[in-house]
């Protein structure tokens, strides 16, 4: 295997994460080919400006020239961008991704024939923010940050070892779960307090009062509402492709609710 | 009237607000005599140290002496206080409180006979935080902060100007409101917040895999456990004194909340 600065990486999805990729690898070797497909050449032309990447281009021009091929994009679109990637990749090459759900992304790279799915790595780095765009992206965003890789019995000890590497060069913290555990534990920790923060944005912009409100928002609601400012596209996403497991703590979500509005009611101060 | 300066101060309550008003008081102007009751003892005596307070000691002693008492307690606290005060009070001094809830305070000192309630405005500095304490009180936590007064018809105008006079001094920016209002306003923008963080921790520490949900807590989470990290009892407090706003409001989210949930259950994605 050839080591990690010796590869070409082609990074597909330039944005907050595929960008902080970008950069943090070059930060930390320049030796290696960085490139880069992107649906906004704006964005591509600017990594190339700031040295983070070597080349910007298109993914069939690219793909077939990657050691690393690492999908930056969001969840939906990952599952989408497989099977084009499969067609066309090295046959040695190592495939990863960074969405933030597993479960659909793991089933589609499975349907893809186990010769993809055994060089296939599911990962996701818990490092995003409410901005989003590769002007958001910075070299250290994955610095101490957990990186959660969600491999499959078939996946090959070489695949993982060389993605665990990846994440480590950036300064990550690199954790084993399996993928169900994940989607729940995801579900719960940041899918639902989304959920939540968009319908709270979402209630009080109706309000009589919204002009004042957002005007005078006070501590509690600054952190919702910043939360609410992410990328509601990626969220949506998001949702809809863990729905089962973001369903499930809702429900319990709104049950727990449904009792504190009865202690509020009954002013039930004990 | 005599300017600020030559005041004595006294603030009932020496947490997170009471120490940093009388900080900040110390910091802008050391000439000021300002006294302080707290139930910590050591509060008191910290606070002496600190050169935050020039005397400490019981409310009976101290406050026929003040020219401006300062009710710095949770709101229940503030309107079971408010009679005691009333009853032992210098002929012309002013009084004012803390409390984030405005109406059962404001209901309190108009029960107390016009010649209190011409003396009492009602405030309440928007600058609260999830820590609590004398130990976490800041000269500067008022800076550029709003502070809402809900003064009443009856409200006197230079017990007005002196309240408007010390948050100033203290760097804060000072709004009136109806007392209705404020309620409304905050019931949407803090205690809704609040409650939420509450009920999220409450639903995850009851999830099968909380012990992960608490050490993988992402970006979402994290605002909303700091949140729920607040001083329980006080908000206890805040929700019971404004359960109608805040139950209104409580229910329009719950509302909104199943409609996101068909969605995610649809896994509607327009």
């Amino acid at each position: 295997m050839k080591p990690l600065s010796d590869k070409s990486i082609l990074i597909i999805g330039l944005g907050l994460i595929g960008g902080s990729i970008a950069r943090g690898l070059k930060q930390a070797n320049a030796k290696q080919r960085v490139l880069a497909t992107d649906l906004d050449n704006s964005a591509l032309s600017e990594a190339i400006q700031d040295g983070a990447i070597d080349a910007g281009g298109d993914l069939d021009d690219l793909c077939p020239e990657a050691d690393i091929v690492i999908v930056a994009l969001p969840p939906l679109a990952i599952s989408s961008t497989l099977p084009k990637i499969s067609a066309i990749l090295k046959h040695d090459a190592i495939v990863t991704d960074v969405g933030s759900v597993k479960k659909h992304i793991v089933t589609t790279a499975n349907e893809l024939g186990s010769d993809f799915a055994e060089r296939f790595v599911p990962g996701h780095p818990i490092a995003g923010s409410e901005q989003s765009g590769y002007s958001a992206s910075r070299a250290d965003l994955f610095e101490q940050r957990n990186v959660i890789l969600t491999p499959q019995i078939d996946t090959r000890t070489e695949a993982l070892a060389a993605i665990n590497d990846l994440w480590r060069t950036l300064g990550a913290n690199v954790l084993g779960m399996s993928l169900v555990k994940h989607d729940e534990v995801l579900a719960a920790t940041s899918h639902l307090p989304h959920l939540l923060a968009f319908a709270i944005v979402d209630v009080l912009v109706k309000q009589e009062q919204s002009e004042d409100i957002f005007r005078y928002a006070a501590g509690g609601f600054a952190d919702f509402s910043r939360l609410a400012s992410s990328d509601a596209k990626m969220w949506s996403d998001i949702f809809v492709a863990n729905a089962d497991a973001t369903e499930r703590v809702l429900d319990a979500y709104i049950q727990n609710l449904l009792v504190f509005k009865n202690v509020v009611h009954d002013k039930d101060h004990a």
